[in-house]
């Protein structure tokens, strides 16, 4: 359902949207609004840890590669989005005090701070339209489920107070076209770019491919490669496993919509 | 001479080259040391500035493109070099005070502080031996020169107290070679990558071509391009234009050595 009402929403425009966003008259996931924009996964910090996640996402491009960060305690941004509120334009935020999930907003506002700095993450729904427009299949979209996302046994390259395992998204992908996956992806390092693994899934700790710790499990026919991406939910794993005394992220799914286009990523 | 005496080392390990440099057996220039491995620029500043410049280097990504954070009060490194020795492993250094340079020095550990925090910049080094290898000529390597370096018009976007005019290195390039010149620097994101502007020098407020600020001038020829890409120097630039109280850097040429490979930066 969500789906079907998201396709009266795929031509308009970003700041359109977000306006009905900031009215309260969207508050389900965003998938599919606004096509060829790209939209963003959202952690907003107290600035005491500003200084400990720019660092993680610099050692970890892969999984938190940053597309904007807002000055300190502005709900503004300058770059990827104007006029953008963005205590009040996702369609829904979740809050986490010392790791632990302690409430779903649809309006932030009311806990805003002048200490909280924005920290904008590119996502994947950018390079699956990319893979889409090169005939790459992307089987959770056919099928209509959330990608399957899995927690691997890989660290990530710690900061500060910020450590935790690497979180991958995994797309099977036709053998003869798992070069071209390879190849569209890469051009678009600012939205998790090249795959950090192709083949076994046991190589990086996934036990059980069908039992994903996030999403949907797919379908993957015979004939398929699994190919994994790194995935914007690693920093809110981080986020968890690191216990951050206040942290301010999307809901999944719920995302930031910008103003700027998926193929003016490609720089 | 130098680029004699240079040719020596070009077959050494970077270890082995770093551990002369600390013994203080060179105290010049790294220029074509170590073939094939990056070189890279040096910022070093107290924490309490460490998150604004990082935040200026993720908003300006082809001026800074950062290779390696250290943690805070280490002069050693976890990636891009084992057993470094920051503080000693740079044949020479700088010390600027409130934007003014104060000293020039092989050898910094006696100015190290608890507080201070090593950025490792990419720098134009690695891509220039990609264009030479993809037969794309590199006019100052042909005539013995420094790259000419040119301040230009353009706003870095500001970050926290850093902000300052972005500086540019140019190369003129046979006009068949231009494309070629853009898409072997695109695959080098992490030292500049592709090119900030090709062709007129006045549209990003360069006066006069043969009066570069920094460097050497060099011979344009007929039927060449002027192509300009963001250059290493635009940190040191900031830092004179922003005055933090203390900044160590490296002195123009006289680079850390990394052990890691140019090709590895095409990732």
């Amino acid at each position: 359902m969500e789906g079907i009402d998201n396709l009266k929403y795929a031509d308009m425009q970003p700041k359109a949207v977000r306006a009905l966003i900031r009215k309260g008259e969207i508050d389900w996931n965003t998938s599919g609004m606004c096509a060829g924009y790209a939209q963003a996964n959202l952690v907003v910090l107290p600035k005491k840890y500003a200084y400990d996640f720019l660092l993680f996402a610099q050692r970890n491009p892969k999984s938190c590669p940053v597309l904007e960060v807002g000055d300190t305690g502005s709900r503004a941004l300058r770059h990827i989005a104007k006029d953008a509120d963005i205590a009040k334009d996702l369609p829904k935020y979740r809050i986490y005090e010392k790791g632990i999930l302690t409430g779903e907003y649809t309006d932030v506002s009311g806990f805003w701070r002048d200490d909280l700095v924005v920290f904008l993450i590119g996502c994947s729904f950018s390079f699956e339209s990319a893979l889409l427009d090169a005939d790459v299949p992307v089987r959770h979209i056919e099928e209509g489920k959330n990608v399957p996302m899995y927690t691997t046994d890989i660290d990530c390259v710690p900061a500060g107070v910020f450590s935790g395992k690497m979180v991958v998204s995994m797309r099977p992908i036709p053998r003869g076209k798992v070069v071209r996956s390879v190849t569209v992806t890469a051009s678009m390092p600012r939205v998790h770019g090249s795959p950090i693994h192709i083949g076994d899934p046991s190589a990086i700790g996934i036990r059980d491919i069908n039992k994903p710790e996030f999403g949907d499990a797919v379908t993957i026919n015979e004939g398929e490669t699994t190919v994994f991406w790194c995935c914007g939910v690693t920093p809110q794993s981080v986020m968890m496993n690191s216990k951050p005394d206040f942290v301010i992220t999307h809901a999944p799914g719920h995302m930031f919509i910008t103003d700027i286009k998926n193929n003016d990523l490609k720089d």
